[in-house]
């Protein structure tokens, strides 16, 4: 037995006692993070610095690693929001009285201890922390290794809050920044009852790979936009400008846009928006055809097919011309990575299909899809979202990080 | 590309065609299908002997390999009771309006192709199939080998039923019975959305070990009843009784009683039922001490540390005294797999307790642990018992073969 095993199970016995607490202290534990939080600004900008100083300020991880003041007050602020928001635990899902006279209900209660493994983003340590145990779950966090003294100053603030509330500090682990740890980690069966990576398709894909314990996967958006033949085609471009450019290195970024032959002719005008934020576009032969002239021709090339079924991740977009409805529903079944897909269209039986035969987390008619997210859909926030099709699909809030038991309640019932 | 892939895309392609099929398709299919097993009773009987030639008559495997013409006759009406199920997808399971307008719902839907890997019993061939075509669910079934003319005969049963039906026959692929075909099974990611084990602790670890795709475990039940201070005598005699006799072989049984030290006294009485049924008791000092002169000595024996924590599957029970409510949570915390476990008692405060702090699918007080299935929750069926806790916990209905999708209907909105 390792060092890590007997942390673990101290975690373990930690989300038991989590079970136990009232909505009152579980809310309390969160406001007063949030204020220590803040007051710890100085010591948590500190360690903060000293991670930044190993990073080079060109690396886009640089902006990620950054805290300051507002972040900080940010941090602690969605803290307050987690705190306020209605427990998961405890509903009633489903009751019902067998002919027997047994009483059943479905009870949500917490999932025990939830592993999350992420990158250099110091916010994501209290996030997961405030998601957790609210849900009253422990958790076992293991953040990038660049992030390492800004984690262990938030984690320091989070265990004594805990303290002070007479809660074993287990109840949150950081793991230490060393590989044996993960791999450890993705086998703790009995320890960890499931893991979510969050970060980039590499880390997921490894996860996924080495993991033996259940894995929620959060992964890549490969998201199209069709525009109907009968689409508004200034809504068409004001929802591909957005979806595109809103924040081009996230997920929900739409990354090709199918358009129905009769609409090619507009497709200048959706590109004049394009053209303006430097979008550079791949389209297939009638779409480049239609853009020719209009379009700034360094931002155009012809489509290859490496263009279609590509995430981004940028301002790069590619455009793909579809003979009809079904021609376009082809095309996503055969790219999508089932994240978000959109239509825009007038057409009420053209909608209707989209919406019941696109297979994927979020399915839009006339909206950017820029919205797949947690707060967006109303959750309250956001683990994650996810893209398989078990426990959680889409963006996640907490009562993703539910389970449910059985209870039955009887007067001495056997089965005959 | 093997040729395995292309069955398996096959199939894939097919589970799309079953999300566009009416509730009406659906039900007439099914109902179809009972009659055609009853038509093809003799056909399917002649496999069956074939199979039975192979498999010695003492082998405990040959009992479930068996059909007849009741057997049969039984399972085409299991077909009919889950033809008339109501339907576990397109259900909307949360609405709302967002400030924006955006009209947000999250509605139920098939998860896509289900692989299910069982033992050598025919059937749950037409079990499997009948409960992944009702949620609208492609599937790929890989039987044991024992039973490969059975379930051949099943199959082309049911494919000609599916093809009379213009529906595509590969909604159903049986895997032939070589190893190699679980292997590319267990990885084929993207293809295969969930595998289902249903079988012996041996083939579910090997799932979860090998498998790279989700896995839904169905696991060993290690089954408690704590017989409290304030039980009720004759109801602990009676559901222990039943929970250990009534299917010794099944994992809803109880493995271990423990007894509060204040009712020792009481053992006798529990013991008169389970010395009839002729069953083995290992007993801790205490438990032995009072059971030693009532109970058969032959069936007696003091409990090793091996006898707590094990499956018995058979007519063999284990018991412990414990000191108090708190002693029997900590034993059945260490023991338990968090299948079922059950108290009884007439006092409301421990019965509180022992229903919120057992972390198990299925939680009871005063009754017995053999109800814990999916017709006796009412579910209307059961495609197995999961002992994880995401997706889904306990027995598992239609609704455990569903995902959801969120459908998003706006006009024109994009993210600030």
């Amino acid at each position: 037995m390792t060092n890590l095993t007997e942390h673990l199970q101290a975690t373990k016995r930690a989300s038991r006692i989590l079970a136990g607490l009232s909505e009152k202290d579980i809310e309390t534990v969160l406001r007063r993070l949030a204020d220590a939080l803040e007051r710890d600004t100085e010591i948590i900008l500190k360690a903060n610095v000293q991670d930044l100083a190993r990073m080079d300020r060109e690396d886009p991880k640089f902006d990620r690693l950054l805290l300051n003041r507002e972040r900080i007050h940010a941090i602690a602020d969605d803290v307050r929001t987690v705190a306020g928001l209605s427990s998961p635990v405890g509903k009633v899902l489903e009751e019902r009285t067998r002919p027997n006279g047994l009483k059943i209900s479905k009870v949500s209660t917490p999932i025990g201890v939830i592993g999350i493994i992420y990158e250099a983003r110091p916010n994501v340590t209290v996030d997961s922390f405030s998601l957790c145990f609210k849900s009253r779950n422990a958790c076992v966090l293991k953040g990038g290794s660049d992030a390492s003294f800004s984690n262990e100053a938030l984690v320091v603030c989070i265990h004594r809050v805990l303290r002070e509330a007479s809660i074993p500090a287990e109840a949150l682990l950081l793991l230490p920044s060393d590989r044996t740890a993960v791999g450890e980690m993705l086998h703790a069966r009995g320890l960890i009852d499931v893991v979510i990576p969050r970060g980039s398709q590499k880390l997921i894909d490894f996860v996924r790979e080495e993991a033996t314990i259940p894995v929620i996967e959060t992964g890549a958006g490969i998201v199209h936009i069709y525009v109907d033949k009968s689409a508004d085609i200034d809504m068409a471009a004001s929802v591909i400008f957005n979806a595109k450019t809103r924040r081009p290195s996230v997920c929900n970024t739409v990354d090709t846009v199918l358009v129905h032959e009769s609409r090619l002719g507009d497709l200048p005008r959706i590109g004049e928006l394009l053209a303006a934020a430097r979008v550079r576009i791949f389209a297939d032969k009638p779409a480049f055809d239609h853009l020719r002239g209009s379009y700034d021709s360094s931002l155009l090339e012809p489509a290859k097919e490496e263009h279609f079924g590509t995430e981004f991740l940028s301002l790069k977009l590619s455009i793909a011309t579809v003979k009809s409805l079904d021609e376009a529903l082809a095309h996503i079944q055969r790219y999508s990575s089932g994240h978000s897909e959109s239509i825009i269209a007038k057409d009420q039986e053209a909608i209707g299909r989209f919406l019941h035969e696109v297979d994927a987390a979020a399915v839009y008619a006339n909206a950017s899809t820029a919205f797949t997210d947690g707060a967006q859909f109303g959750l309250g926030a956001e683990i994650g979202i996810s893209t398989q099709k078990l426990h959680a699909r889409g963006p996640m809030g907490l009562e993703a990080l539910t389970s449910y038991k059985w209870i039955v309640r009887g007067s001495g019932q056997i089965r005959p």
